[in-house]
Parts: C-alpha cells; sequence; structure tokens
C-alpha cells in the first residue's frame, strides 16, 4: 500500500459497454491512478464470436459468457456497474443511466451494434437477429421447435415450412448458421423422429451480393459456397429478401414458406451518436478522429463497431480490442501528464469462419488455410480467446464431443422462447 | 426384423410427461409390442435433483437436461411429442394436448407437481418456486440481481434489504438454496464488488416444523442445521411465514425486508386427477390402487408425484423411478397377455441433501454419513444418476473447479430474467 490522494481527486473514467473494446479500455487503464468506471446492461461480458453455436444448440450460454466484475475483479481501480445508459450530458459530463448517473473526466464508448434491417423494423418478429445471448437462446427455440412441429404436422404444406431453414445474409455469421442448421437435420437429429425424416429440411442462405464471405478472397468463398453445397444448404447469391414475415420471406416475386428465418444481414450502431449529438455515418457509427476521439469533444472516445474512421475497419473483435486499447493508453497517458501515442493504426490479423464439422476458411496475411486444417485452427483460435479456464476447458470438451458423437449438448427449448 | 402386425393393431401407451417417473415407464415398455408415445410440455427431462445448482449460478441448464427424443431414439417403439395436456376423454380413451389428440389402450399419467401457496398464490411473484429449469434461471436472476442491486443502492436501508436473502421451507431444496447462497456471498464474490461487501449479506432459512430436513433422523438435522449456521445461514425452526410481497416477508408480526425470497415450502399435484375426476388427497395426488391404477380404470395409471397410496411414499426420484417401472411391466405383462406382477412396493434407499462445499447429510438404511464423507456421496450418487456421459463429465468437471477455485461459472442474469 502507498499512500493515495483522496478518491475525489482521482479522475474519473467511464467506459460504456463491457465488449471487447470496452474490457480492453479498463485493461490499458489498470495502472492509470483514475477511478474507472464500466457500466454495462448485462452482467456478462458475451463472447460474440461463437454466439451461433449456443444458437445451434452446441454450447450452453456461460460457456461464452464471464462476469463482468469478476473479469475486472482483481484490478483496484476499476468498478463494475449494472445498468442502461439513457443518455449523456456532455456539458455536465454526466453519463445517465437508468441505475445511476455516472460523471466523467474521461469517457469512452463501446457500445456495440444491433441488427439492422435497413428500415424494415418490422421484419424482426420474423427473422430475429444474433447479437446477444437472449437472441441466441430465441433462436435455438425456433430452430427446434421447428422440428418438433413438423413431427406434429397434420399435412404436407406445414411439413414442408416447418422444415424449411432460411438464414439471411453470407457473412461469417450467416455462414455458420447456416452449416451448423445442416448438421442438426442431417446429423444430430437423425433417428431421434418418428414422422418425419429432419434430414430432408431445406437450409437455404441468401446474400444480396455476388457471393458469400465478401470479406474473404474469391477462392475462399467459392470453397465454402461448395462446401455448403456439399453440406446439402442451397445458397442463393444476388438474391434480395423483399419482405419478411412470421411464415414466409419473399425474393423478390418468389415466395419461401418458413417459420425460421434467421437475421445475419446487418448491423447498425447502437443510439451513442445520438447521445452525443455527433456526427455519423448510415450505418450510425460516430465519425472519430485519428485518435479515436469524438471531433470537439478531446476528452470523449468511441471504439469498436460504434466508431468509424476515415480508412474502413472491420466489424470484429480483434479491430475492437485494439481500438479499446489504444483509447485506454492515450487517457492514461493523458492522465499520466505524458504526450499521447501515435495515431490508430489497425492491424489486420485475417479473417476466419467455420462452415461445419471438419470445415473452415482462414486468412491470414498470405496464408490460406480450408477444410480440416482450416477447421483445426479455427477452433484452436477461439478456445485461445475465451475468457477463463472453465470456459476454454468446457467449450474444448463440448467440441469434441460433439465431434465424436454428432450430438449437441444443448438442445433445450425453454418455456420463455416459446413463440408466440 | 422379423413379420410385424400393422401398427394400428398395436395396443396404444400413452406416457403424460417425461420425468423420472414417465421415461422409467417408457424404458420397462421398450420390449413390448406396443406403439408408446410419451408427451411433455418441455422438449427435454430435467433432472430435478441438480435444479438448485442451476439456480445458484454453478452449472448450466443444458448440463441437467437432456432432450426426450435423445433419450427414447433408439427404442423404436417409442415416438415423442411436445405438448401441454389440456385434458383426458376417459371414455374415447384419447389424451388432448394443445398440439395433438392422442387416443390410447393404456395411459400412463406422471406428471409431477408444482409449488404450492397453500391457498396463496399471490405469493407467487414474491417468492418463486423451483421446479423447472425457467424457475431455476429465474431465481439465479434475482439473486445474482440483489448482489448488483444493492453495489448502486443509494441509502442503508435499500442495501440491507437487498443483501438480505430468504428461503422458506427446510426440505433438502431449502437447506441446499441457502447453503449454496451462503458461499456465493461469503466466498464467490468476495472480491468482486467495491461499494458493498458481499459477506454481509443475511441468509435466513425458515422452516415451519422443529427442524429442518424432517424425513432425516434427528442428529442429521441437528448437523445439518449446525453446520449451515456455520456458515451464517440464520435457521429459524417453527417459523411460519404469514405473507409475502415482492420487498418482504411477514413472520406473523416480524416483518423481514427482501427481494430475494425463495418459496422451498410445498408443492401440490398437477391438474391430473381433475382430468380424470378421480379421488385425490389434498395435495391433489390421485389415490390408485396397489397396482398403481386408478379406481375404476385398471387401464390408466398415476405414477410419481401425480400418485398417492395407502403407504406413504416420498416425492424423490427414486420413488418415481421406481412407480414408473413398475406401471410399465404391468401394462407390457397385459399386452403379452400374461398376469401381471405383485401389487407395488416402495422400496426406500435413503435420503441426501447437500449443505455446501464439502458437506452433506447421508442416511442409507443404518448407514449415516455428514461432512467430507457425505459430499463425497452425494456428489458421485447424483453424477452416476444424470443421463449421458456429456453431462456426468460436464458437471463433474465443473464441480471441481468450483471446488478449487471457489467461483460459479453461470453467473448470468439473462434478460428476459430481470423482474418487473
Amino acid at each position: 500500500m502507498h499512500l493515495e490522494p483522496t478518491a475525489a481527486a482521482k479522475p474519473k473514467v467511464v467506459i460504456i459497454g463491457a465488449g471487447f473494446g470496452g474490457l480492453e479500455a479498463a485493461r490499458a487503464l489498470r495502472k492509470a491512478d483514475a477511478a474507472i468506471t464500466v457500466i454495462d446492461r448485462h452482467n456478462h461480458h458475451t463472447f460474440q464470436p461463437l454466439l451461433y453455436q449456443v444458437a445451434t444448440a452446441t454450447i450452453s450460454p456461460a460457456d461464452i459468457a464471464w462476469p463482468v466484475r469478476s473479469i475486472l475483479r482483481r484490478q483496484e481501480n476499476a468498478s463494475v456497474m449494472l445498468g442502461i445508459v439513457r443518455g449523456i450530458d456532455t456539458k455536465a459530463r454526466v453519463v445517465e443511466a437508468d441505475t445511476i448517473s455516472l460523471p466523467y473526466d474521461y469517457l469512452v464508448i463501446a457500445t456495440g451494434v444491433t441488427h439492422s434491417y435497413f428500415g424494415h423494423e418490422d421484419w424482426q418478429n420474423g427473422a430475429p437477429g444474433l447479437k446477444t445471448l437472449t437472441d441466441a437462446t430465441k433462436i435455438r427455440s425456433r430452430v427446434l421447435l421447428s422440428f418438433e412441429r413438423a413431427e406434429l404436422a397434420k399435412n404436407e404444406d406445414d411439413r414442408k415450412r416447418l422444415l424449411t431453414f432460411v438464414i439471411v445474409g453470407g457473412g461469417p455469421t450467416g455462414v455458420e448458421m447456416a452449416g451448423a442448421i445442416a448438421e442438426i437435420a442431417r446429423q444430430t437429429l437423425r433417428f431421434d423422429f418418428r414422422h418425419i425424416d429432419p434430414r430432408a429440411a431445406r437450409i437455404l442462405l441468401i446474400e444480396a451480393g455476388p457471393r458469400i464471405l465478401p470479406a474473404f478472397p474469391e477462392d475462399l468463398s467459392a470453397y465454402a459456397e461448395k462446401s455448403l453445397r456439399k453440406m446439402g444448404v442451397e445458397v442463393m447469391t444476388s438474391t434480395v429478401v423483399t419482405d419478411v414475415k412470421r411464415d414466409h420471406v419473399m425474393l423478390g416475386m418468389r415466395r419461401i414458406d418458413s417459420e425460421a428465418i434467421i437475421w445475419a444481414a446487418g448491423v447498425k450502431a447502437s443510439a451513442a451518436a445520438n447521445w452525443l449529438g455527433a456526427e455519423a455515418d448510415r450505418a450510425g457509427r460516430i465519425k472519430v478522429g485519428a485518435d479515436l476521439s469524438v471531433p470537439g469533444h478531446p476528452e470523449i472516445f468511441a471504439v469498436g463497431d460504434t466508431a468509424t474512421l476515415a480508412t474502413p475497419i472491420p466489424g470484429i473483435a480483434p479491430a475492437a480490442k485494439q481500438m479499446g486499447k489504444y483509447a485506454g493508453e492515450v487517457i492514461a497517458a493523458r492522465i499520466a501528464g505524458k504526450t499521447p501515442s501515435q495515431p490508430f493504426v489497425y492491424r489486420h490479423a485475417g479473417d476466419l469462419a467455420t462452415i461445419g464439422r471438419k470445415s473452415a476458411v482462414v486468412k491470414l496475411n498470405k496464408l490460406k488455410l480450408t477444410g480440416f486444417t482450416g477447421w483445426l485452427f479455427w477452433s484452436v483460435a477461439h478456445i485461445y480467446f475465451l475468457i477463463g479456464i472453465r470456459n476454454r476447458l468446457m467449450v474444448a470438451m463440448t467440441w469434441l464431443w460433439n465431434y465424436l458423437t454428432y450430438q449437441r449438448g444443448a438442445r433445450l427449448i425453454t418455456r420463455d422462447d416459446r413463440p408466440e
């Protein structure tokens, strides 16, 4: 213990959001002589890259979630608050949440994204998106319930509709969802029904652009598409969704009946830009300067999916982490009376997406991996980045078990997730 | 493959409920030349003895749940339906569910129990009970949220109320909940907060009778009470709850402020007796004959918590299993044209309840175990009775991890479980 000035004298840093960006910002400030508060609407950090595995009944919500206050328990200059931020008073420098008002000297906004239906917000009920654990268990229930209800269907039309799964959006999440649902239908449930053959399920992956996985090189996109087709997924590129209802989706004049439509197509930033009255791009991301601060507010930083820079940065976890770390370091430097470091430079490590059992596509600099090698790399990378020994062990074991048995251990339909 | 009569000619057996009793009945019929249908409102069997561990954030819902159709996948004469039974037409011999009508030649009712508030059903909101996974995650959220809200509390009264946990009912569930919440407060959360000391939490276990664990010998009850007191639980015996509200509980003239009140006091049988118009005891359990059939209906059997016999049988998993097995065997014998076996005889294997880390009470015939030995026995027995390798492995590993680190891996507050 060394003598410290009173708590009141310490600069107050508020970090909104305990995702990848917010947590890295807090960690970068661990040695700062500051009073840091991390506020989030959830009590847990969610490892979003594996959300689709919760949605497809492989792992449990707790396997990819960790209490924020547990993550920061040893960082004595940080405290954690549960609350939903309603606004920011930039003049008084106060964050207003439902539970508390938090004055700040420095502010980091790391509030991430939510689904965007490109102006068709009424599509949400028909095609839920996948951003939180609640979303994931809801989609899980919807997918599993479709098979259950098909087993009980009284006619062929109902059965066909209930065995049709539509995934909108051919990015990594869409590809991963389509592959996983194909595996559920073809392998996991194979012997479980008496009146339907789950292998007859139709799985459609719909992408508006000319190819799936547009962030990847063309040959990897083609490889992923071929792999999905082999697994029985109908990949429809250059196909635009024009309407979504609870029981069907329209592709121009074409109607596809389905009660399990999943939205993996678009995201928009949280309301943070509105809180600040700051300039944002079309997706709602705040335009930040080279040091990630908000123009006119050198004390406010936006990181991860909440921010947009002159050079585009992909909306992936490593980018959010780098930005969070950078913002934390700038604040720490200023608190210490030093000149902050160089402008933020994003370093792209690579792109990876898994397609299914023993298959993934990986692009790291000049290295490209596909098939089993890609899948192994993908698996190890994801386990490595999970927080906590327990989660790593549990997920690794679950994957091994799933790999050996084709079974999925989290096939739960919970009452609250039953559809209307 | 041998030649079989057409499916229509086979006797139809309907089993309502995929708990311990219903599943054992289905298994006992595995060689019967019958068409068996198991219908349940959930898609999964729940291992209720460990529900309290879900409610106290140790394990995940999926760890103690297994899809019913997965359990019966290899039993070709059995099919599984998801549906909520609304009534039984005993004349036409049809079970009416929301999703389907099921004709039967033999019927097994294994619908279990729900909470009973002894006529005060309005207490439910203030003091939720613990019978399903949804109940468990709701209680988990309520307990964890209490600590979160205490951290944000603006005055001492609020803080005190939010750090008071009341468990009503001193049976095994109540004892296990009280012990686990004490561990969460004293160990798990110890370093996680900045404004409160979780160790200051007050945990009350309230029992109307003169001692906790009334099914156990007196010395084991006394041991359990002493152990709980050592862990900081206030055990109040001969204390009757006279009112429950969302933020307090009344014990006669005494008021205890708490927003985390848990009901582990009473159960009542499902509506099955009403469906049949059959005679029931005060808890709603159907009075069955020596062969577990309903008087006047030799084709209808009630098992587990749905039934009551001349000699009382405890409402525990082994009893439900024995009854389910017996009913299945009687039906199988009748289908095979044989004379059914002897009257049902319940064999009591013993009683066990865990109190906390390294402590449990076990009573098996003349054998009594306490402390670490009891706890080891309790752990092994519960893992043994879990369904599936995966669940056994996951739960065993989670317990080991919890034992070594004092941490709990499922500290999730999910949005849907947030209180009103």
